[in-house]
């Protein structure tokens, strides 16, 4: 029975992929998790529906008198407008008013942020970033997202984008983008999707024997990737040491802007570990100014995958 | 005569080349301005000696008793130390404790931060980003600086070196920096130093007529180039081009980091106006996501180019 003093708040992780959800109570402890596939539903509207088709369950549980709200973290969500805008990894166009729809069919309030800038207030709160006042969240996934915290604070900037570092421009003339069309941004190399590209072009351009060869260019992907760099196969560690080399040069540019104590890497991508945290480390910092080297902490999430985006989002609602 | 409520503060911008200097009371107006040759004083001690021999005329006409303090604006400036650490424009090396020597010459406290925040402050108090809490100042002179203000404060970083803009990498694989040692970088191209370099590739590589080719390579100067670009010289006004190029990647990536209402460019090189802000803006919007694009104020800082960072620093007198 609901303890009358104890009050939830959902946790929505809104992914190019998958939608991850779970009831969180004040402590932390995320309870009724599940998930769905985003990129089923063409419709944002049928999105929220099967939404609040899995919620429900909990809700009945808990009783809604007993839940606070529902915060949300999806790609491009802005935390001033409610909305989800323009988001090249999400099937649904335009301007998508996403915190209006969630209340108007849960009849809860509801808060959205950048599904990065949620994970990084999930660290924050929860994680390695413990006790940080300045630190940079990446998220290596689908996409690549990111959070900033300087002063103990998400850096928003005037309109509620900031941080949209996966865009960022890394190799000029480089890699074009699936989606938005930007030369050699850091997520067309260092997204599970930059990576499968990354080992293509390896294949293509090397002799070498590699198990990835078994795989026509349709069915390869980051999974099968991953499971061969970890077998030892030359071209695949080769991708992610090519992808940690752009990851490295990319941080060493997040780090000349605001100076963190450490930078969090987050997401499907550092499952390979070494195979991308090496190059990643050599590369940030050889590109760094001698002010900046052998200070900043390359940290892996210390929070389950899909717990710190839930965590995070929920904590949209405890501020509020 | 002096009175007895009005209480003045120094201002002092130290440059690659020139130190510049002045006397502000609250209301931001300057009074004894002047200048000193930054690299000519081999040792910092030497240079506090000359700033002391600078300042002492407007001290015994102010009196030391209506003098609040000093505020120093310095290329790698540590807000949090007062020390000037490594600083590659500058000829004293390591870590230089210049506001404990300005205290201890002078009698008098002394804060010091980045040359380029105390930019940014200046602007944000009297110029072009009044009432705007989320920008960044772009310095392009001898070097690149910069100052980023996210939700009205300076972001510092951890340690208090954050805003090193001119140094993040935009080309990587390209054109050394010739005291960092970076490839690529930044500054390498969009200062003062920068764009003589262009220059002089420009003229070794196109068979054009140019005005430039009068001087030989140690004579040819950033005065040179611009004074060549104002009066139509074809090669001199694509050095511009190419420079407001590499400086639109630049700043679209900046955006991205932090979503700045406005980007206000400041020094010696933004005097070749249109010739390097329209291949700027192009370049920038080029480079952005939709949800940027066309969002972002390009302005030319409003104040006479010594004065904001001469009441930036002197601001920090106040604040303290």
């Amino acid at each position: 029975m609901a303890d009358s003093t104890q009050k939830f708040a959902f946790g929505v992780d809104i992914g190019g992929t998958n939608t991850k959800y779970g009831l969180v109570n004040h402590r932390g402890d995320i309870s009724h998790k599940g998930d769905l596939p985003t990129n089923k539903y063409e419709q944002v509207s049928e999105f929220v529906e099967a939404l609040y088709q899995a919620l429900q369950p909990a809700i009945d549980e808990v009783g809604a008198e007993n839940i606070k709200g529902i915060g949300v973290g999806a790609p491009n969500g802005n935390y001033y407008t409610g909305t989800i805008d323009y988001a090249p990894n999400l099937h649904w166009r335009g301007i998508v008013p996403l915190a209006q729809l969630v209340t108007d069919k849960f009849n809860l309030p509801c808060w959205l942020t950048n599904d990065a800038n949620a994970a990084a207030v999930g660290e924050m709160m929860y994680g390695a970033a413990r006790g940080m006042k300045d630190f940079i969240m990446i998220t290596l996934g689908t996409g690549v997202g990111s959070g900033i915290v300087a002063n103990g604070h998400l850096i928003y900037g005037h309109d509620g984008f900031a941080g949209e570092l996966g865009h960022t421009i890394i190799r000029p003339g480089g890699r074009p983008h699936w989606s938005t069309e930007l030369d050699g941004s850091l997520e067309a190399y260092a997204s599970a999707t930059g990576i499968v590209l990354t080992a293509k072009e390896l294949l293509e351009k090397s002799p070498k024997e590699s198990t990835m060869r078994q795989y026509d260019g349709d069915q390869l992907n980051s999974k099968i990737v991953y499971e061969c760099a970890m077998a030892g196969d030359e071209l695949a560690q080769e991708a992610y040491r090519f992808t940690g080399q752009i990851l490295g040069e990319a941080l060493a540019n997040f780090i000349m802007f605001s100076s963190p104590q450490a930078i969090i890497l987050f997401g499907g991508v550092i499952k390979a570990g070494d195979l991308l945290l090496k190059p990643t480390r050599e590369h940030m910092e050889r590109n760094l100014l001698p002010i900046f080297q052998n200070k900043v902490q390359l940290l892996f999430s210390e929070l389950a995958e899909a717990d710190a985006a839930i965590l995070g989002a929920s904590a949209l609602v405890w501020e509020n």
